[in-house]
């Protein structure tokens, strides 16, 4: 076996951040020791990253370390968790030093930031990809599920839709725009903000919750599902970025914030009374209301003039479709 | 993105266990809620296997499931270490219903065995590799360490050594021999029995601890460098099947159970009043005295005859070496 030791991860990654306090062992052992707060839950999310399928080869480095650890960390927000530790599997074609340091910069920017642990891993030889798996806390009252969502709560979203879409489609070349408008696209797909304070601000107040990793039609489709209940999503309303809506009359762009993965908005519902508590909350935090949980057990996306909105042929979505 | 829905996992991997009753919340949402006993540590380790490198592409799918889970528990093991909870990330160039019916089956022959619950992960489209990452629970007072060993520790090994390495020649067709042996040895190289019981025995009378994943001198120098100390090893002290020792005319036995990896034995260290305190345990588990440490920081193999045993041209090997 070559490259099997998480001493090679270490070396680059090592000194560069300060050991948490419920780190009792970390790596250099066959296991790493960790300790839960009593009373608390332990959330654990894993994703993994594969060249070619989820990013491009050629994704700078640094973008990627972020970004591994950005879309673990965004499941824990979904939850309303805190975080605190990561393992990281990477697989990588070849030891390359300059990849591996500016991999590990742009993640330590983002697990410093969050004071998240890296307490093991391993490092393969093999196509490269990357998983890891983001270990936090949870208060057993105060989770966000997705199966909590009630009829009549509002539907919000946090930040703005459809960004990361736009990049992609920059990136295969579908689109041509200007320098500005393209790096702040592109910022948008590489470096995802993971909504953690918003999460942990929600978890006494919101009721359903999840990532929009996939698009939003598919994710919130996810909690009406687990939810047995449906929605009316107001296309009119979505959040779209002045630089998104340049790029109107190049592509779909509604169509690109209702389906389009990888914005790591969160997607939330909650009841009338609790968003009336919570409305500096919302506006801090740049969250738009979209919609309504109702009991149809359908979604429905209305245009501005009540008329229903059009996705891909379908007037309504059953969740057999999505 | 194809395939990354955690749902295709499920289909082929739900209901073929009994949930616990520390998992609040299995699969299906943002991230797995999961109860930790109070007062005892979380064990988390995690290992990438990648085919082309750690197994053999047409290695049967059942076995990859067993052993894929194995290799994980067996770093439990080497902590005494009790299993409760494993994430699985499988990357597949595509869905074969066939391949994943029985990767799932070996998967849970071993899962169902140690009532580990699979609690998330995901499934991504790409070059075949699997990633588990498992946690289990320890107590503070009895875990064990790498760097616990002291000088005056006996040092033992569970089971036998280099059956695993054998079957790899046997693979590679670089040695020939009957089907019966041949079925053996490969079935140690398939079917590794983590050895979890042992581990929760050991924690209250061992000092130090590793598992034999890549070969016993380098998995012992491990211990040895961790503890700071040397040790002295009996090659003709090593266990040996009898299926290995069949083909001693055929390739050099010691040197495979010395080198050769994938045994997913223990090698752990005792005390000479605990050793005397355990001896039917020691023996129940199959457990064979292979040498001793000492304070030199060097490991020294040695015959029977008390000649150094010569292994790659070292007399002896600093850890710089290994």
């Amino acid at each position: 076996m070559l490259l099997d030791e998480f001493s090679i991860i270490e070396t680059f990654f090592q000194n560069q951040q300060q050991q948490r306090d419920d780190v009792v062992l970390n790596s250099g052992d066959d296991c790493a020791l960790l300790k839960v707060p009593n009373n608390k839950l332990l959330a654990v999310s894993t994703d993994t990253l594969v060249a070619g399928v989820h990013f491009f080869e050629d994704m700078p480095p640094e973008a990627l370390g972020y970004k591994s650890l950005a879309v673990n960390l965004s499941d824990l927000a979904a939850m309303g968790a805190e975080p605190a530790w990561v393992t990281m599997n990477l697989t990588l074609p070849s030891v390359n030093e300059k990849w591996l340091t500016e991999f590990a910069t742009g993640f330590y920017q983002l697990a410093n930031r969050y004071q998240v642990n890296l307490v093991g891993g391993d490092l393969t030889k093999g196509p490269l990809s990357i998983t890891l798996t983001v270990h936090g806390f949870v208060d057993d009252k105060n989770v966000l599920r997705r199966d909590a969502a009630r009829p009549g709560d509002f539907i919000y979203v946090s930040g703005m839709l459809g960004d990361a879409g736009a990049a992609l489609k920059i990136l295969q070349s579908e689109i041509q725009t200007d320098e500005k408008i393209k790096n702040y696209l592109i910022h948008k797909l590489y470096y995802p903000k993971p909504r953690i304070e918003l999460g942990k601000k929600l978890n006494s107040f919101a009721n359903a919750a999840i990532d929009i990793s996939d698009g939003l039609v598919g994710d919130l489709s996810h909690i009406l599902k687990m939810s047995e209940v449906g929605a009316i999503l107001f296309v009119d309303q979505l959040p779209l970025s002045k630089e998104l809506k340049s790029l109107s009359e190049k592509t779909d762009i509604i169509k690109l914030a209702l389906t389009a993965g990888d914005d790591y908005e969160l997607c939330f519902t909650i009841s009338e009374k609790n968003r009336d508590q919570t409305i500096q909350l919302l506006n801090d935090f740049d969250c738009t209301c979209i919609g309504k949980i109702d009991d149809s057990k359908k979604l429905k996306l209305i245009n501005t003039d009540g008329s229903v909105y059009k996705l891909s042929g379908h007037s309504y979505l059953h969740f057999s479709n999505v």
